[in-house]
């Protein structure tokens, strides 16, 4: 009897098997339709049925990706204060994964229950404070040569200036560092060409290591930096022996850019507060929204990283903290730190993919600004400069400025295409601004197009738009408000993602994607075929924290459970649909470490584990041993299961941990 | 100077404001096309460039909702081990909001930080111990006259036992309770037909209150409950003094569902290990996959729940753990409790519209069979039963099923629509299943159709489809494994919910939506224009916790910051763009409580909050006053900021904490 039930599970599996691997190749597959054939009236009704408009058709058939078929790129956006990263196919605007990066997240099992993952997120944690939050503002695709290498995705927390290294080939978060000099950055993460390293610029100055010091005292102790943490591309973790910090004025930095080609081994940072306002709107002072509005100008830093790269091995930095820091009089001495000035209150530089300019953005000033980097060099080598109070050169604007080009109400941020267009974002007009890049005839730069989006529109983001070698077809547009665009989902509503086409003459909306799950600022698009990820782990028994194989894998029949002491360490497998051992006695007062591998070797053959009044919720994919540690204080009768749908049986895929008094 | 600054801003604050609200109207309102119009060639030549099939041209139609416009239907659908709610717009599948239920989220502000949230989490915690996971499974809409009313929406936890209640005015979890004698559910939640109460139907069973007991003493000591929790629709809230639960064998109870119309006051739930297998794979003994899989047939649990009330108001039941729990020979004595024979290892137990039958899936079994509540009612009245062993009445299999159909291979879940037709997952099969139901003819009950998914459906859900009227039009296939379906991102894939158009004669699956958030069991699909949603809380100054005015609302000019010995409370107001005061000085050792006004009127006017260094993030709606606690043990320099782009001049919508030592 016992050897039929076990026949007819295995039938059922096979059967499970075949039904999630075999359907595809058993469906038809119809010829697509011939310019000629014309439409079937079917679907003539059907628009005319629902009051599309011949806009509305082409945009749907623009965007629709049928059943079973992939999206071509892949967006990742930051998920904003949801602490996550957001991976959306496009032309579908379909969300693929919610990648866990600053916040556990219980569906990935990231984060929670004494496992593994939470080493991660502690490695976070600021000054001994356990921190589960963040604020991810600029995810940045790895590169090589300039271009997306599709190996790795960095992205920054604002709130708390952090970096975290997220791995392509399992999308997952494999590394968290705090800047042990900074509660604030906004300016990351941007990486060099060859993701040498991946750069991090300050926001809201505070004493370096955040120490207390009177406000009174802000030019004096307030600092901002500019980090440039190394990346070791062969462990995929970044080094900090070998990063290092430069100090920059408290001029509140905002975003930067890495240079390229011609520009190569340098980097740019804006900056919005050079007026160096310390608030204090309740004592009768201008709020920082006027405080830091008042001059018509404000500075771009720029930097040659690669000289403070030398600087930092001749031991010329300053360790603090922890953390090597090139102090400002020594980047002067150097030639590491320039300035220039910028319309005031800026928010993107960005580089053009020739790397030969940099287009800044000034958001209280109607135009785009245009910096050659051949003169900001000839500036430098004619020492065509005035210094600041802190004793910085500052180049002369009108020798280092290009071009400029009046684009509208809000500019904030410029992307690129393959056609030598750039597309700023204009917050205040709600508009795409499309405008021509005039190479070095500076009259030649002029606006082409303005498109209106729905709206208040923040970053913008281009099809593989930051390489030395921009897509085109695509623009989508990171909106901020919705307001009336969405079906009412209460008083918190989705930002609204524009996917744009700009692939004919005119701009044209062709997607509204409700983001309801966080609030992305920027985001990065990269050609789909260039991520190379894993469908399951290398080898049953793999230990995706370390991406390595597990110590505490268990082959099946190597189950067990091992007491030494009042440690109890559990070895156990999953497969479907059980799980081995089924019931785990201890005593009260125990304390468990319990491994878990799930052996299937089956694209898709997850299995999730939850154990019930116990904070404990892991996802287990094919091939991998996870670890969590509990102490059991209390005695009872607890049941673990499969928390994923993994077969017919799932539901049968449970067990006791019995816990003795 | 200063005026001038002010008056640029204000202007540029009007100017976000039109920006916002004005843009729509001032959009074109191109004509539908018309049948006889045809297609415009572009569109022809698009569907080509991209290689649509006539049928990827019509789904594209059907499922395309035009920028601004709105989707028909709502979708609640669970995000199982991510302990969330997701709420999804249908036809465009798009995801409008990810609810957080039983997990902390950042973008919203829930349950982390010492917010009042954290209080809702708590209610949930077991046994002293600090839960933040959850995995919901079965969403339910509340219901008046046994149609979704569009007011609140309920959710269970499996892995815990406990139930949240979700407001739909501001779609904001309100409320969790914790069963105090389960440590599992999972039939829940579902709803009597005027939401009198919320049911709740136990999964793995224990001893009551989860004591440790020894597995062998299972049969005697461990036990199942189907839970009633008492909602007070003015309340907004479950009313845990007038909830109760009603003691069932450990036969490991599924999926419930409650009576309507002619069934209204009972309600049904089936089980699936009445062969009450403990597992112990590792001793030799079959494991759950097949211990609870031996027998032919387990129980459908049948309850009159009104008849349970009455018990219970009478003083019949028995307090355990502070519940009112009705033993099972009570239970049995009056009248409250039956069996009733099942084919194999069920899943779903669905009461049809008209509420005179109650289809019940074998997921080991190929068909669905058909209970007459008129027959069950009969062969009560008949006493035309057997004790199982613990004394319940088991009625004649015979005498209560009233049609089989045979269906395919592992059904799961039916659903129905409003022309007579049932929907059936068939998770082994990947296919669902369309029947005719026959009424009082069991003849008539007759297989018409099965079309094939991708891949793996578990649940299944339709428009309206659990009212006593539902839509038509859509089905949603919950489907499990994605496999090949999408754009890979590693080994943890997202699951694959597909669209199905089901108001032609033929089935067809119109979208592909791949759920990368969480693992959705269950839904419901209700009307979007039910639910009115606020667009701002109805006054500045609210609480959305109590959902009531708030004693710690502050208005512009009441700003303040108080001290009582080294307590330190915070009345700050944020409005675009700063927060009053910018400047919170504290002494080392101060307990803080901090409360904000979001004094915002403006629909989609929300502004975060996030404190560096510290584990704070809030999100404050339009008129929306929120509270945190924080003990300043560090001193030092930290920032807070705004984080949700609320303007030109967000970043400079920030401020200082500074920590005196």
């Amino acid at each position: 009897m016992k050897r039929l039930v076990y026949l007819s599970l295995i039938l059922l599996l096979l059967a499970a098997t075949f039904a999630a691997c075999g359907r595809r190749r058993a469906e038809p597959t119809p010829e697509p339709v011939s310019v000629e054939a014309g439409l079937p009236t079917s679907a003539m009704e059907i628009a005319n049925a629902r009051g599309l408009t011949p806009e509305d058709i082409n945009a749907a058939l623009k965007t629709y990706v049928p059943s079973g078929k992939w999206d071509d790129y892949l967006m990742f956006t930051s998920g904003g204060h949801s602490g996550q990263l957001i991976v959306i196919g496009i032309p579908s605007m379909r969300i693929l994964k919610n990648i866990a990066v600053f916040t556990p997240e219980s569906w990935q099992g990231y984060g929670i229950g004494g496992s593994e993952s939470e080493a991660i997120l502690n490695a976070g944690n600021v000054r001994g404070r356990t921190i589960r939050y963040g604020d991810t503002h600029h995810p940045a695709l790895s590169e090589t040569g300039g271009d997306y290498d599709g190996q790795f995705v960095f992205i920054n927390d604002k709130a708390n200036a952090r970096i975290a290294v997220v791995d392509l080939r399992d999308f997952e978060t494999k590394q968290i560092v705090k800047d042990p000099n900074l509660i604030s950055n906004h300016g990351s993460t941007f990486v060099t060409p060859n993701t040498e390293y991946v750069v991090q610029g300050s926001q809201y100055a505070t004493p370096l290591g955040w120490e207390y010091a009177p406000i009174e005292e802000y030019k004096e102790k307030y600092r901002g930096l500019i980090t440039l943490w190394k990346f070791d591309r062969e462990k995929g973790r970044i080094d900090v022996e070998n990063s290092f910090s430069i100090e920059v004025p408290p001029y509140w930095q905002d975003l930067c850019d890495a240079g390229k080609l011609e520009s190569e081994g340098w980097a740019f940072c804006n900056s919005f507060n050079s007026e160096m306002a310390t608030g204090g709107i309740e004592e009768g002072n201008p709020p920082f929204e006027a405080g830091a509005s008042q001059r018509d100008t404000d500075y771009l830093h720029i930097f040659n990283w690669r000289k403070a790269a030398e600087v930092v091995a001749a031991g010329k930095a300053e360790v603090i903290n922890g953390m090597q820091v090139i102090r400002m009089p020594t980047a002067v001495e150097e030639g590491i730190l320039y300035l220039a000035p910028e319309p005031k209150s800026p928010h993107g530089a960005d580089v053009t993919p020739d790397g030969k300019y940099i287009v800044v953005s000034g958001k209280l000033d109607p135009h785009v600004t245009v910096y050659s980097f051949a003169k900001i060099q000839q500036a430098i080598a004619d020492q065509n400069w005035e210094l600041d109070e802190f004793g910085i050169p500052v180049l002369d604007y009108d020798a280092v400025r290009h071009a400029q080009v009046e684009l509208g109400l809000g500019p904030l941020h410029t992307v690129y295409d393959d056609k030598g267009f750039a597309y700023t974002s204009l917050f205040l007009d709600s508009a795409v601004a499309k405008w021509k890049l005039g190479g070095e005839d500076p009259e030649a730069y002029q606006l082409v197009e303005k498109l209106p989006v729905q709206y208040n529109i923040g970053h913008i983001t281009a099809a593989e738009g930051d390489t030395v070698s921009p897509d085109g077809l695509y623009v989508v547009a990171l909106n901020k408000w919705a307001v009336d665009r969405f079906a009412p989902v209460g008083p918190l509503l989705p930002q609204n993602e524009q996917l744009i086409d700009i692939s004919g003459d005119a701009m044209k909306v062709i997607y509204d994607m409700p983001m309801g799950i966080g609030e992305p600022h920027y985001a990065q698009i990269i050609k789909a075929d260039k991520i190379q990820a894993w469908n399951t782990y290398p080898e049953v028994g793999w230990d995706p924290v370390a991406q390595a194989p597990s110590e505490f894998a268990t082959k099946p029949g190597e189950e067990r459970i091992e007491r030494n002491g009042n440690q109890v360490e559990v070895f156990m497998t999953a497969v479907r649909s059980h799980f081995t051992p089924e019931r785990v006695m201890v005593k009260k007062g125990d304390h468990v470490i319990w491994h878990i591998t799930n052996i299937e070797t089956a694209h898709d053959a997850t299995h999730g584990f939850q154990l019930g009044g116990h904070n404990v919720s892991l996802s287990l994919e094919p091939g991998e041993t996870a670890t969590f540690e509990l102490d059991v204080d209390q005695d009872g009768t607890f049941t673990f299961y499969c928390t994923e749908f993994c077969s017919a049986l799932h539901l049968e895929m449970a067990g006791y941990l019995l816990v003795e008094p």
